[in-house]
């Protein structure tokens, strides 16, 4: 897993202030400053607290100000499961059963993929993760690495970048099964088939999570994307080991099944938020899926309580899942996902003033069931503006969706996959 | 049930053609042009066909010409199931119990709004419905009918209203107990709860479905919200009478429960999307609900199958729920729904060439999966564009915003509710 930092800028350092918003710190006092300010020397924060003490305390280093107008400051989102590379397939395999969506479909458009196509794919992907607020995203594995390194760098967000690895499997593109296998630890117990597949080869009673625990895999360091058919059982083997899970609300609804969220939650596990690829979901967008996950995860409560449960995942637990318990997940707490002192200056402005959130009766509720992409006005990573009032300012917008549309055109040619019409085309 | 229809614009009877688009029709024959011009004369759709075979034949009438410049022409969305007076309610109620909710929150709100506020909170309710694509919607009952009336003339929309109507329950405001009663139709089995009332009180079986058959109340005129709780027995009473049945996906997963929506399509019945209230589900988006309907109803094929099916409600039945479906849903399919000669100018342009989009490799599973509002440029209803490149023309988008934040504001100072702090404010 390579990380990837985008470069500070190499212009003298600076320091300057963002003043007149209402800061939600999502640090441990779960702090909220309505008429806050905050201080960002180079790529970190140097000082948070109300406008009024910080702009006489920083007064005689002449900072350079900006007003927020009212608007909120939130840490960057973190995306702790995506695949840039699939971004070219969105679209490419919809209303299709799941052998189909593997063999006909993502095997053969990722087998024909070249080096520039998983640059353009991730750069496109990088839109929409910015325009969502991601400043910081774990690559879940794709195809070209190197490809997805050189479009990270250049849209200036912070990323773990994974190459996706499989030894066996019926169908498997032949250039794959050649590779070395040296690890296979993503997608941990997303369908039963696969938990049959563990118990029936494995030995174990139950599924992946339960040999993964006896071959002591499990481990802090594991990050278990989904992770939908476990039972109680390995809800506390994941406990106990410290796994990280990547809950992903829209592909669990769409293809996997509804995942223990509430069990690993009161089992003191780390839940972040993902949006798994664009050839699964669709949208990209971590706000859609912090919607969903408070959908999701009340309408499951009928299956168990005879009733859905509205109390079940708070606004503010959801809010976490996206920010620090984001962080923790990809092992980068001690710099980012939440806005204090010392930490990296990683975080986005929200207008809450537009027909999508009026009246702003439960600021944080509303950040997390009214908020849409397009609330998210301004991200910042690493201490430099990467998107500014909705223009962002990293990569040409217009120019990457002219690559992406040639180059998905191209792929899918190369590929021979005709994808049926749905509708009677005159 | 009020109808309004926008009035006809007064200045001199015109034809214009809007040519190079994709037109989608949603009409019998599921005709999609590629290459597609529509004439509109009037409020009415005068002719549809490619565009060279258009520009051609209605050459000699000088009509104004419009250059979709390759975008999508879709009908209008419309929503079955809104309650625009409580838009000024926006997270006024997030995160509690239901009897909270109606008790503790909905109630006082609603009895305490003013005809002036009734009439605020539709034109903002209505923002939204314009943004995402509705050209007509169904009230489901709310206060101030007059208010609603009033605001959604100007706002230039095609809608039915509808008075919301009690007579008993716990708690029950005490000017609304005083009023007749003449109907109470509307929310057919949404809880659990209200099955058993009906069961121990009644003298059915099942719930309110076999309660309101037993009384011969079902017909091809009931519009059945939400329509959760219902038995296989009680999806054949409904499909039997030709009930329709407004699907409110978000609202479901967060309050009700998992409607049987795959079993009554099945069954032939006739069902449509709405999005219930802001305070209940807080985006009010068709173009969300699209993207629900098609997540909810494959992850509830877990809890029958074993396993989610992603084949469950393919894109275009959802296309068809949100316009002809919804038409018949409303009794206009003679009118509206779709785009064919001779039916109402109710239609809207979609942009597909933005990050949210693109690639595009299938097109009718893109508007349903992909496809998010701030694809919606513009909007026509009864042949005058209401919002045209995203800004609204019938309304001050921004003065609405200001009244609303105004209006939410006192109103909440007069029903007394606090709403609790979820994080430490400075």
């Amino acid at each position: 897993m390579h990380r990837i930092n985008t470069k500070s800028s190499s212009s003298a350092s600076s320091v300057f202030v963002l003043h007149n918003g209402t800061i939600i710190t999502m640090d441990p006092q779960s702090r909220v400053f309505l008429d806050g300010a905050i201080v960002i020397e180079d790529d970190r924060i140097k000082a948070i607290g109300h406008s009024r003490d910080i702009l006489i305390q920083f007064s005689s280093l002449s900072p350079k100000l900006e007003d927020l107008n009212g608007q909120i400051l939130l840490p960057g989102f973190i995306n702790t499961h995506v695949h840039t590379s699939q971004q070219l397939a969105r679209g490419l395999a919809d209303d299709v059963d799941l052998m189909t969506w593997l063999h006909h479909r993502i095997w053969p458009y990722e087998s024909n993929m070249t080096e520039e196509d998983s640059y353009i794919s991730t750069l496109l992907c990088g839109l929409e993760l910015i325009h969502s607020g991601v400043t910081c995203f774990a690559e879940a594995g794709g195809q070209h690495v190197s490809g997805m390194a050189r479009a990270v760098e250049e849209l200036g967000l912070r990323a773990c970048l994974a190459e996706s690895i499989m030894d066996s499997g019926q169908g498997l593109p032949e250039a794959w099964a050649k590779r070395t296998t040296e690890q296979c630890i993503q997608h941990v117990a997303e369908i039963p088939y696969e938990n049959q597949f563990v118990v029936d080869t494995r030995g174990v009673d139950h599924g992946t999570v339960s040999y993964l625990e006896k071959i002591k895999l499990l481990d802090q360091n594991l990050l278990s994307a989904h992770t939908v058919w476990v039972n109680e059982d390995e809800v506390n083997f994941l406990s106990r080991a410290g796994v990280k899970v990547s809950h992903c609300p829209a592909a669990a609804m769409r293809a996997l099944g509804f995942a223990p969220i509430r069990e690993m939650l009161d089992a003191g596990i780390c839940v972040s938020l993902g949006t798994d690829g664009a050839s699964i979901n669709n949208r990209m967008s971590i706000v859609d899926e912090m919607y969903l996950a408070s959908l999701i995860n009340r309408g499951r409560e009928v299956f168990y309580k005879g009733t859905t449960d509205p109390t079940t995942l708070p606004a503010e637990t959801i809010l976490k899942m996206a920010t620090t318990d984001g962080a923790r997940s990809v092992l980068w707490d001690e710099e980012i996902g939440s806005l204090e002192v010392g930490k990296k200056a990683d975080m986005i402005v929200v207008n809450p003033s537009s027909w999508t959130m009026v009246p702003l009766h439960d600021c944080i509720s509303s950040l997390v069931y009214s908020m849409r992409t397009e609330n998210i006005v301004s991200v910042m990573c690493n201490g430099q503006w990467i998107m500014k009032d909705l223009q962002i300012l990293t990569v040409d917008e217009r120019e990457v969706i002219s690559m992406a549309k040639l180059a998905s055109a191209e792929l899918l040619k190369r590929t021979g996959i005709k994808i049926p019409m749905r509708m009677n085309v005159m």
